[in-house]
């Protein structure tokens, strides 16, 4: 894997991105066609079904963002990195831990996604 | 998934098993024909290769013996875990993090191995 930071950086980006095109041009360039988004929430194919687990996060957490995690890293076809959203200052509200599998052409076939923390209920 | 914790007992059980033909039953019980294990010293597919890697790290730690780590979760078909390997008293001197991804007949698809500690070299 050339740059794990770039992937991680362009998955962030991603995720951040609210204008619905440019969304899915960013969904479409990371994942490949038949790519897999997965977490206990949602289970997904495709960039219709990836690109629809974004918005409807950030419908849910409208004021919140994403920023990278402190782990990082990759061999193989694989990385693993974890990633926070919450409010722009402040501590995250949600840990995220994601396993990436590649495929060939460097675009994102699998994410195998867990929570490392959740909000209170 | 029914009970990761028996998925993970399973697991460590079969990197235990010192009896190559115990082992490499224990390797069709629980990977699919061509189920794959990947970490980052090793990447191999199919009963043959998961056995070999096997016993290689057995033959490279003969001391040691795997145990389950702190974490476990699961959710659709995915698993996450860590294991340690260490001498059978005292700490662990290599601390693995695993992501499983299971067929439909329980057995596993492929294994997505990461290291959280190795020996300072």
């Amino acid at each position: 894997m050339s740059d794990i930071n770039e992937l991680v950086g362009r998955y962030i980006d991603t995720w951040n991105e609210k204008d619905p095109a440019a969304r899915r041009a960013a969904v479409e360039k990371l994942w490949t066609e038949d790519g897999t988004y997965t977490d206990p929430l949602a289970d997904v194919a495709g960039h219709d079904g990836v690109d629809a687990v974004i918005a409807a996060v950030q419908n849910q957490f409208p004021d919140f963002v994403f920023r990278p995690g402190q782990l990082a890293d990759a061999h193989h076809d694989l990385a693993r990195f974890t990633w926070e959203l919450g409010p722009k200052e402040g501590e995250a509200v949600i840990v995220g831990f994601d396993v990436v599998v590649l495929a060939a052409d460097g675009r994102i076939r699998n994410v195998h996604g867990f929570l490392d923390k959740v909000p209170a209920m």
